[in-house]
């Protein structure tokens, strides 16, 4: 089942995209999704302690509107971090423009940024440019598209995955995200609508669900963003009420989620290879992740699935700086359906096709604790010299 | 002051080495350090939970011999870890047939290993060579270089300095490593030789401070070795006890650790900019050190210090994700002497200059964090195009 394939309009949303002269490539950087008076809205933001303009302001007129939400205004080629009082200024000068065009009060539009870190927002670019934003919204397929395509940066692809519920309501999801992903609570900006109708606090709970068991288990390349966001929108126009399909809702809302996170992280900067990390027997989720995150951000073990090298002393090495108490005589290592390291002792295994194995755009490792009995799966991916290449160019 | 230039012969020490065929390349793979019988050793061990045979076998001995150790047998090429009972027993071995040959215990002798992690240690090669070993061993300064020079693998050159106290003693170290780099109690394996007299405890003391400050502030690549060895020896042969030199002893010994760990950094897989980090205004050590290690393990900041990128951005994002609770407006970065970012907003600063200061050989980058009076200099690198090509050839 492919979420990506086809993308379904929940009731009650209208989107938008513009060009406003953001990125230096002319390409479009500014995006607007639209919601009814009955919307409302639940957001999970960056870990970071450094976080940007649109996180502080989008965290304080969340509460202040208590998830009113009527717009959200999204630039893209500028992250509006590290840009001080100015930052923040900018950033309610844009909603407040937002705010008089629709007629609603500023708190109740929720900014993003995602881009350059450091460089002050082009504040008059964004907002010269809303009218015309708001004039050409809609609510056809392709405006969806046109708005997943107006957030993304350094993505070679926009990334939408769509779910409906039997009942008819529908689950639309909109990610961007390439670079600095290892999030820590959401990963860069992630909007998730649907037309169910919920309250702000049935939305904060499935969220947060949903969250841990898809953007919380990924990593691209270890840096968690100063923007990450993952919003929520429920506009209640399918007058279906969440509570009553809260187990489908929810586990559709899961799958949407994954299917981002899997875009993203296949869209990941220089990736080649994606990694499916299945840490097994482990005592809580915690130490799970704590040891996925560890190998996942080992430079020498995704150099090697740079090269579908099947070194599993490289996996091992991590898993024991991980800081959790592994036993090595209680662990083994999976590549594919080969153990090839039991008891953190070799095992004889065919070479040839664990190399095969890793060589696939999709492969599997597998990490068996002997300590407990949580599984978690993992989505990672390998460390290229195109990785690199994208990084180092000094573009400052 | 270049200690590298000139080696020095502490009294009472003798060096050997051989090629036993270990490494596939055919270079020397086999070294010894012989002792006499009044000296004392104190070691350091890795902190992975994954220890390779010989860190638990040296571990042991060391607690055995209470540090009287007669002689250090190494070789590279295979880092006998993730080898089971059987590696203990191949480790033992070497052992038992070196202490034969020289009519002393097994437990007075320290092994090391480094190289390939997963395969058998092939025992034979070392133990047939050993008597080889022993006969070529001599106390000249060639005997030293010949000595550093089979324990290296990806390294490219080897790693020696020396310091003279004003008495006439010695202390001369000898270092490996290039990869897996990222100790958090020793790195790879140093051996530091010294003819001053000590008790152990004295030897355990110093070596503890001298590492804090000198390998257990650097980082090449995030990847702490499950190999990681110092070992400090001291043959007593000048007469001198540590005792009433201590305070010169300390300084000498760190400036010759600092020496080493700056050979190691330099020397690191793929380096091409060797990065000073600067941690100010810390509360702790700990908390600078935290901060320091998110940095230079960020791929995003590696690879933007590959292209001498001053993006001073994502240095502040990594400092943001590293766990210390920073606030952001009292954070400051500085790139060479231009401060580019003040309480976490861009400064008006040459970047060219910048460009050019990161461009260098070695450069310094300092970050302030305005929360206490603790300042720590921590040694790093960037992550190359180079780095992944050496990582990611399919070698196993």
């Amino acid at each position: 089942m492919n979420l990506s394939e086809t993308v379904l309009l929940p009731k009650g949303f209208q989107f938008s995209s513009a060009t406003a002269g953001i990125k230096a490539s002319g390409k479009p950087d500014l995006g607007l999704i639209l919601a009814g008076t009955s919307s409302r809205g639940a957001a999970l933001f960056t870990k970071n302690r450094i976080v940007a303009a649109p996180v502080e302001v989008g965290r304080s007129f969340l509460a202040r509107s208590a998830g009113k939400l009527r717009a959200v205004v999204v630039n893209s080629g500028n992250a509006n971090c590290a840009t001080g009082a100015q930052g923040v200024r900018d950033c309610k000068e844009v909603c407040a423009e937002m705010a008089r065009l629709l007629k609603v009060q500023a708190s109740q539009i929720l900014p993003s940024s995602t881009g350059i870190i450091g460089v002050p927002l082009p504040t008059e670019k964004i907002t010269s440019n809303l009218n015309k934003l708001l004039a050409s919204a809609g609510a056809s397929i392709e405006h969806v598209k046109a708005f997943a395509n107006a957030i993304i940066t350094t993505d070679t692809r926009p990334k939408v995955a769509s779910k409906a519920l039997k009942s008819g309501a529908v689950i639309t999801g909109i990610a961007k995200g390439s670079g600095m992903i290892h999030p820590q609570l959401a990963t860069m900006l992630v909007y998730l609508v649907t037309d169910v109708a919920a309250t702000i606090v049935e939305l904060r709970a499935v969220l947060k669900e949903a969250c841990d068991e898809s953007f919380n288990v990924i990593s691209v390349d270890g840096d968690t963003s100063t923007n990450d966001t993952v919003l929520l929108l429920a506009s209640g126009d399918s007058k279906l009420p969440l509570r009553k399909v809260r187990k489908e809702f929810r586990s559709a809302l899961s799958d949407v989620c994954r299917s981002l996170a899997e875009q993203i992280v296949r869209d990941g900067e220089g990736v080649q290879h994606v990694i499916r990390l299945q840490i097994s027997e482990a005592r809580s989720r915690a130490e799970a992740l704590q040891i996925a995150r560890a190998i996942s951000s080992s430079l020498l073990v995704k150099t090697a699935w740079a090269g579908a090298d099947p070194n599993w002393g490289r996996i091992l090495a991590a898993a024991g700086r991980s800081g959790v108490a592994i036993d090595p005589k209680k662990v083994s290592v999976t590549i594919g359906d080969q153990i090839v390291c039991k008891g953190s002792v070799a095992c004889v295994f065919d070479e040839k096709k664990a190399h095969e194995h890793l060589a696939q755009t999709e492969s599997t490792v597998g990490i068996r604790l002997g300590r407990g009995k949580l599984t978690l799966d993992f989505l990672t991916a390998d460390l290229t010299a195109e990785y690199v290449h994208i990084n180092a160019d000094y573009s400052t």
